[in-house]
């Protein structure tokens, strides 16, 4: 079960071979990847779009297409994940639930618990160095062929088992609702109390003011939110933001 | 005026010599630095904790003193300070400010206005991954000769040359009122509007809930906070945050 999305992620990329293979160098450049590129310092500039100091950024500056693409790519986007993952299990299970099932763990969908990452990675979306194309990206969304972002996958089985219901919370349009289910399922999230999509009316809502309004409804209902994950500051802040927030890597775009 | 900060750390460098020249290599190793110590991703760490993901923490990893100690005296920490004050200014510059001298720009001091580095460098202090001395670090902080942080000694005079208030709020105890002012007025930070320390009876109070009354306060009185600037989370969360919060990088300790 463990090695799926891995798999999955390679039966993808051979079968559609999204990604080209010499594009992006899957190592690191020498010394700092990306650290001598003239005129930005794309691991300043990662930090500071992790830690929210820059915002509504609408592409990857175009110095550092290769630096994200090979972090991306690369084995410090994976560690960097399992680094949050772990810490959120670590929270997790020294936790005591209820015993009525209302403990809930809301999970964000894209870059969080699925992975967009084979088609950031074509040469024409750059890893978000090129501009936002909502045509071509609900396109590779219909496909439903999305593999998981396997730390937190694994962090989903381990929260289920210690009883956690799960709320995936997403800026994806309910008119996707099928394709998702296929594709949580597909990738083995197979259980799950709520699936929120955004709906038709919402669509004019930032993401912070419509999750924030979903987890009002949530704790409205009863629900208790013991823990909250997004790759979007949007996921993690506003209101009814849960006990503990956990911020997943996302250097490819900003969703306010 | 520039240089002055630089100027002022090489001279305690030469008198004090507290950062031993062959303790840490100024250089990163090669590859990213720390990347491959057994056990622990020192890069992920940082990340986790600049990110929230990891709070509470006494003491850096064991394993990361020397990753950390690279990071903190190489180039790297300085342009991740920079990138973020470059963007504090970006934003404070467009924006346009009443008339009437009441909007402020919170800083916190330690790790954002001053830099307790030297103090951090020495061998039994190791960075942060030695347990927190209170008496030991007192002492460092009585002899007042702090320098400033570069890239946000910078951002302020731009700031006060724009026209913002200047609001230092600090967990210093007021007992070191007389000499935070002298420590700051000798690197460069001559004028402010106030400086907010911690009083004998907040002592048992987080920062969270004191610099959020203290900032609670300041709206009261008809500031606004435009924005707020702190090497800690614990600076930013909370009420009253302003409308912009900037949040310096700072992998050495944890304040709640």
């Amino acid at each position: 079960m463990r090695a799926l999305p891995f798999l999955y992620l390679a039966t993808i990329l051979e079968t559609t071979q999204v990604i080209p293979n010499n594009l992006h160098l899957l190592r690191p450049h020498s010394g700092l990847a990306g650290h001598n590129v003239e005129g930005i310092d794309c691991l300043s500039w990662r930090l500071a779009v992790e830690t929210d100091n820059i915002r509504s950024w609408s592409t990857v500056p175009e110095d550092c297409e290769s630096y994200v693409g090979n972090y991306m790519l690369g084995k410090q986007y994976r560690e960097d994940c399992q680094v949050v993952a772990d810490n959120a299990y670590t929270y997790a299970k020294n936790l005591t639930l209820g015993d009525d099932g209302l403990d809930i763990w809301v999970f964000d969908i894209d870059e969080t618990t699925l992975s967009n990452l084979p088609y950031y990675a074509q040469p024409d979306v750059a890893f978000g160095a090129v501009a936002y194309n909502s045509t071509a990206f609900n396109e590779w969304e219909a496909k439903g062929i999305a593999p998981a972002v396997p730390a937190n996958f694994d962090l989903y089985k381990k929260l289920v088992n210690l009883g956690f219901k799960i709320v995936f919370l997403t800026g994806r349009s309910e008119t996707y609702r099928n394709i998702t289910i296929e594709n949580l399922k597909n990738v083995g999230y197979t259980t799950w109390e709520k699936l929120i999509l955004k709906q038709t009316s919402e669509s004019g809502t930032t993401a912070l003011v419509y999750k924030s309004t979903e987890r009002a409804q949530l704790e409205a209902e009863g629900y208790r939110i013991v823990g909250n994950m997004g790759d979007q500051w949007s996921d993690l802040f506003g209101t009814n933001v849960g006990n503990r927030t956990f911020k997943v890597p996302d250097p490819m775009y900003y969703i306010s």
